[in-house]
């Protein structure tokens, strides 16, 4: 499980080599090297998480793009929100836990979803849900 | 290059021998294996589309997910549309062309950027750009 979790890395890594471009016009960055971007673990063990595009960052009204790895044995709180969520699992295993009946105060026994790399699955709205992955590095989508 | 190409359709391969998961309240697969999902390349030789999330599919008003894989010398037409784009690279190495003018009715001349495997960028509303990737695979992001 780690030689996969360094493997990544090593990719990032090898990629920070190429300079990224500059739009003159604007004085932002037109074309970002993503390994370059700033992360955060926003108190959580063994998260890693980058936002590619964001609100705040580049204007966008209805969407963010996250990237978030975690480490083996780290995991999303149980929770839900007002947007939905799109996943796309670049690398790892894991089970996605989401209570379908969540649109009452207090959701239900949740279902069990195995999820694994090259996997995807959206998240309505308000659905309770949690992520606990083995491995696990992904997109993450805000709607 | 072609190494390149064939190594990442063999880890879509192997993927897919991972079950997928179905949500038994509404009919509709939850976790869903990229790999099986629907390709189409709309008439442009070397280009693999697949859908990853929709508003046909999933009832998303805002926001669609794709996954595009173009085979070396294939490419994007010259366009421009009234939403925003995000490009995430996963792979390969090419050029964006962004006239960044574009809000008249021609365009002026376009600038040219390097993209790479993990890197970003995204496309302001109506400006005029194409993607030429030497080899490029990407998950391509409208809002």
């Amino acid at each position: 499980m780690g030689g996969l979790y360094f493997s990544f890395l090593i990719a990032l890594l090898l990629s920070a080599t190429v300079e990224a471009s500059y739009c003159s016009n604007e004085g932002v960055q037109t074309v970002r090297n993503i390994s370059e971007l700033a992360q955060d673990n926003y108190g959580r063990p063994g998260l890693s998480h980058t936002t590619i595009a964001g609100s705040l960052l580049h204007g966008f009204k209805e969407v963010e793009v996250w990237l978030q790895t975690f480490a083996p044995g780290a995991h999303t709180p149980i929770h839900r929100h007002s947007c939905e969520e799109v996943f796309v699992v670049l690398k790892g295993t894991g089970t996605l836990y989401l209570a379908t009946n969540s649109h009452t105060k207090y959701p239900g026994s949740p279902q069990e979803f195995p999820i694994f790399s090259n996997s995807t699955f959206h998240i309505p709205v308000n659905d309770a849900h949690q992520v606990r992955p083995l491995f696990f590095i992904l997109v993450l989508l805000l709607t």
